[in-house]
């Protein structure tokens, strides 16, 4: 597996609306993009810190994966993400054959356009972890 | 306060011999510093990914914030760093006035003759929020 750079840091956030004052008047930083994911039930802003994106996440429903997230350990950082240039499913074949749990076994589409896949925090020194590519 | 990147993301870990395995033969980092930091009483690993480091945290003391840390919330993310351009004391200054909460009121000298000053989590959106300079 070849990285380039980390894509972005998931930040999990209760509500994306009273997160961005801090990140945009108080960090100086810029959100350029606010999509929802449905699939993942959050609703997702993007800011961009040097060629790293921050992607916050807000719950869309009380099931939501983020939303059991911050009920346990409150908001913060959520998962680390790095772009990978061989390929996510290249990545995870490797991935797999280095003993490392994953909780995706094939690439899907994520926010930005991304195809991504998560490995289990259980195998990456208790970091949720995503690779990502440029896809659709 | 004009942050230019990511300087680093500190990760705690229980032994930096047993961590550096996944980030140098899984992920494919290089381990290119290793430091010890007295006053926090951690050992410091960095690898680069892209422009941001990652700085790996061992602690080297039972009472050191990090063994706490991972008593309380496991190994993973602990702190995110910014580089700030203006200056990490014109940074604390603006922080206060923002109404943001200051661990360190003034720099202080950290690993990799960083300049770092710590703003405390719960007025950074849940996130241990470091700013640096290059100094010493």
């Amino acid at each position: 597996m070849k990285i380039s750079h980390i894509e972005h840091l998931g930040i999990a956030v209760k509500s994306i609306e009273e997160a961005l004052p801090y990140y945009e008047k108080v960090l100086g930083l810029k959100c350029y993009n606010i999509e929802e994911v449905a699939d993942q039930k959050v609703k997702t802003a993007f800011l961009k810190v040097g060629d790293v994106k921050l992607e916050l996440l807000e719950p869309t429903s009380e099931d939501s994966t983020i939303a059991k997230y911050i009920e346990k350990r409150g908001e913060g950082i959520h998962h680390l993400a790095f772009a990978v240039e061989d390929g996510v499913a290249n990545a995870l074949q490797e991935m797999e054959a280095a003993g490392i749990r994953l909780i995706d076994k094939a690439p899907r589409p994520g926010a930005e356009k991304l195809n991504i896949a998560f490995l289990h925090p259980k195998s990456t020194q208790g970091i949720l972890t995503e690779l990502c590519e440029p896809g659709q």
